[in-house]
């Protein structure tokens, strides 16, 4: 339902137009040193209004802690943290209520919960969640970098049309926080950034993808079958709202290769068994094998848009037409960035708890 | 670990070369009306040796029912099948024992279990577990079908780089099981047979995709964030070894789409309300929209191949090479079709009791 | 760790001596109608500071409800509800921090934590995060009573030696909320309200227990072995600090008994089949019966004393003594009794939930 | 549902006349050499007919593992267990299939499952289910014994209103297996058979109760509020049919004690921290504080009595009388002492792997 997860396990709670949109992690060792600052910082990587790519609501997003913290150290209780809802514009919702957005939830929720939802700005199916998920991604980023070394890093590759070439972590390091589409290539990041201008201009929205990769990650977490790497990574990703495809390695592109041209042989690398090529996104049989883990995230374009778009009266039953007028990222790929980061840290933490592998570093702490 | 679902709950048991591979149901409602013979026909199709293009690995995998029918109806108690292992040839296993299979389990299970995992014929991780998967979906689409009507279908579309033109939902009825890769093109199954046996010869393998259509699932299915239709799916296919990528509805090819291009209207149909066009799979939100629910699966090649390939030996910590004779299917997707088909009608049964559709229905029989 | 439950889940957060003591509810269907007065309610029965034999701690517990509820409706989403510590007096807990308490969770949780647990009043392990589940009963309690008109009542039957005679539900109902110690029966109570002060004087304390009845609940509820209604309820209750065991029906009574004295007899009554006595609580076979669930709740005398007691210094690894003065219910079952009842509430609602009952009845609402 | 557990969990299936009772073990790591012989040693000691105050049925109760083990070492895969059920008697069932066994889940299990359960020899509710919980129970003990030097021993104290002294450990160990009804004091071993064998003859039968302890369980186990190993366990003890109630420690006794003579004080005992008394069963706030791990489960009488009931047709809806002859245990608590101590050695084990403490032992082995 709304808890993720088993060893590191994240429940989340809120809405786009309620009081507050939250999360409580539970499963956190004990004795991790942890401040507001850090979770504040990536929190802010998400924030909405931060440029002219993004949508114009504008919220302080200023995590609360409200449990799980004592003196500066996480203490093994369940860590209670939210942001508060401030510019919160709910005019035009009601009038909207009955005819469902095109590629907007409005509808399923609405069969779901028996018109009983709260509908205002997506309500529970809104983008503005995943500020939950960056909260609970902040301090399993601060407990694998603690404990594993453990790097996780993401970037736009993708904007419409407009597609990256392959760039290096050194590239996505240097490069991917220095520009508002977040893109590890700085020349196509100015296309990128035009194209969503142009696009936005015309009251349309566009798509994207975010590559991410993660360093460090020791072999063996995961697990055969049901809890695979993969697939626990897979359904935390497919958590974020518009995400419609999820892809490890070279993914789809694997389908038109041979065997002999898609493996990846083993070699020693200074006395460390890694593989040649990493073709298999870090991940064999579900477990990690010591190299980096990769994946690609497939976004549609943001479904509210200016444009006339045909849809029902539910009340009525009858054929209709409207325009999502409001405050909405043209393109919602390059605030997705952290949110990418943040679940599949969420995710490898887990699994790294599960392992043992983390309680045996912080154990020597206490 | 072993246990899939929350109200339709696999756990699975089973090595590739021990006695037995099987599968624990829990949470079917009693009075499914359902027989061995029913179940063994889904096993039938996934059946290893069954022509040209398959592995040379026989077995008879005749359903054995342990428990939780009564009467030819299920009873509400946990239901435990099984296949017994037959023709295993474990040799080989033993002097590749340290020298991992690129591409394969053999190093991460390693890492994993510190070499007590049985390492024969992939062990755990081998592709004959999914007979058990298999089995769990049959009760899966038994139920679907006498209370829902919910088919699930799936055919195969891409084999390397031969790509099936779209087909029907009619097509796939008539033709995917009437040709060995199981396309609903017979055109392009011929061609994709073709490629399959030529690599074979090769000593090669080749990837592919399974595209899968579920019909008739009510709209409202599916919870928004963590436990969306799309993340459990994703999760549920995962679970197939080999499988590298999921998308749904028109899936990766939505990242280079507009808003206005994207975006499904919705429209009246014989007084239903419905989408004009499908591009988003028939789920928005992460629930069902009541359209049909559409994902692609990208496989990647086999990894066992004749040729010669790099590899670490373990015990010595140096380069070596390898060669996996044995019995595989060069092309592991034309099986995988039933597979896929099962583990989506699982995801789906959970998520209609979780909503408690089907004990509405099933209620009224008892 | 800190969820409870699968249809009808609660997360539990906070600490004694933090900001606040809160609970996520996930499950609660939409369409319930509720307003914050009637889970105050609740919260004010086990409010601190109520009269003379319980703790001088002043709060005011006002409940926030952060999410989940709109226009007076539970909406489908996660329900965050907290209350605010104000009235912190953590002087002590630093001098003391050494010393662990006899009886308190002081000594395990340092183990446990490795020194990281916020030791302050108890931590995570005081009474005080019983209001959560007070606030999570009262919508378990009004969704119960609201859809199938179960009703969760409680009050204490014994206080150190004193004991309650048999009482109706009718004398519950009638006497248990008008003494401070919530005995059903009004003379035992002046006897118990005496025996807790006069403990109290010589700071010492006292255990009890709290007779619990559930009426209405529909036959059928419960599953077997695993998930019986005795084994959940039980988890439930043992969640309350204090408590030492549990009882169902006649209970540890029981094992003195022949099985022509134990079994209920089957009959039928108006209609309706029922038995003739409810030795066994309305539960058969981990599933409820369609008579009262009864069950019995035996909590330890409140560990903190006045006296001097033996302990160590865990620094010095040396013996010592300690007197934990501060402010404790030197009995804490009177405010206990609505605890029971909220945790078994939430018990029941799971399970309710589960078979499929509420949904029913709720969905005509809708 | 039918999986008990978090990171030792164990999945049940089978009836008591269907074809097999059995089990699957997920999450027992990697590496811990077992053998059947140990498995089949407690099956042996919860088997039927073994002597006169047990069943007539014979069953030879030959455990099977059907995966999870390879070359003596569990693999880190699922183990799944069964003995195959033989000597079925159904006759008598089908006659008594529409009037409801007093103290039985007949009448639940049919409102639960509209008929269609297994009713047979009580079926999915029958005290045969608990030979799979004995063969989890023996991977857990042989798992806690090799890690750790944990054990887990339990005796019959009570069988009908012939109580047992208090024994020590060393009594039970010599003691509890030499005579029939599993008492660690002989003389009232010897009282407690006389006693069923007394009550058999006139078709009636004994309740009772079994007390266990768990030696050496390391400090800091098991976890605050709703996962508290005392809640634990209390769900899995109910999980075995005829529990009623569940203590620990002096467990109901401790409701009449003040806090001065119930507090266990803190003292050093050869440098280590240890208690004086162990009142509180060696657990504080639900974790384990280093002492002995002490409980007592309260039997109800086998509802099975050859002495006229009275009961309910169901299909006539009128009221009836019922001899329940057939195959049954006067008393069951002799058979249910290896059951109890599956049960508490699985909970063990689950907190042991959640705390890390078995990862540590065993990982060095690999």
């Amino acid at each position: 339902m709304n808890t993720l997860g088993n060893n590191y396990r994240i429940t989340s709670f809120g809405e786009s137009h309620g009081r507050c949109v939250g999360v409580v992690v539970d499963g956190c060792p004990a004795g991790l040193p942890i401040t507001g600052e850090f979770i504040q910082k990536e929190l802010d990587r998400r924030k909405p209004g931060q440029n002219a790519v993004s949508t114009s609501r504008r919220e302080e997003d200023q995590v609360e802690i409200l449990s799980g913290l004592y003196k500066g150290y996480t203490t093994g209780a369940p860590i209670c943290m939210l942001v508060w809802n401030r510019d919160r514009d709910s005019s035009g919702y009601e009038t909207r209520r009955w005819t469902p957005r095109p590629g907007h939830a409005d509808y399923t929720a609405r069969i779901r919960y028996g018109g009983y939802n709260d509908y205002r700005g997506g309500g529970r199916f809104s983008g503005r969640l995943t500020a939950g998920y960056v909260m609970a991604g902040a301090v399993a980023k601060r407990l694998l970098t603690h404990t594993l070394g453990v790097e996780v890093l993401a970037h736009t590759s993708q904007v419409g049309e407009m597609k990256s070439p392959k760039v290096s972590v050194e590239e996505i390091r240097k490069h991917a926080e220095s520009n508002p589409v977040r893109c590890g290539d700085p020349e196509t990041a100015a296309r990128m950034e035009k194209a969503i201008k142009s696009v936005s201009q015309k009251g349309d929205s566009l798509g994207g993808v975010v590559e991410c990769v993660a360093l460090n990650v020791p072999a063996g977490l995961g697990q055969p079958l049901f809890d695979t790497l993969e697939g626990d990574i897979a359904k935390a990703l497919f958590a974020i709202p518009a995400v419609k495809a999820v892809e490890f390695g070279l993914g789809t592109v694997l389908s038109s290769m041979k065997g002999s041209e898609a493996n990846d042989p083993f070699t020693m690398q200074n006395g460390v068994i890694r593989t040649m090529s990493n073709n298999f996104g870090g991940i064999l049989g579900g477990l990690s094998n010591g190299m980096s883990i990769t994946c690609r995230v497939s976004f549609k374009p943001t479904p509210s848009i200016g444009l006339e778009q045909y849809t029902v009266d539910i009340q009525k039953m009858e054929e209709t037409s409207i325009r999502v007028d409001g405050r909405h990222d043209p393109c919602i790929v390059p605030r997705a960035v952290p949110v990418v980061e943040a679940m599949i840290a969420v995710v490898l933490t887990d699994h790294a708890l599960q392992a043992g592998v983390i309680g045996q570093v912080l154990g020597d702490i206490k």
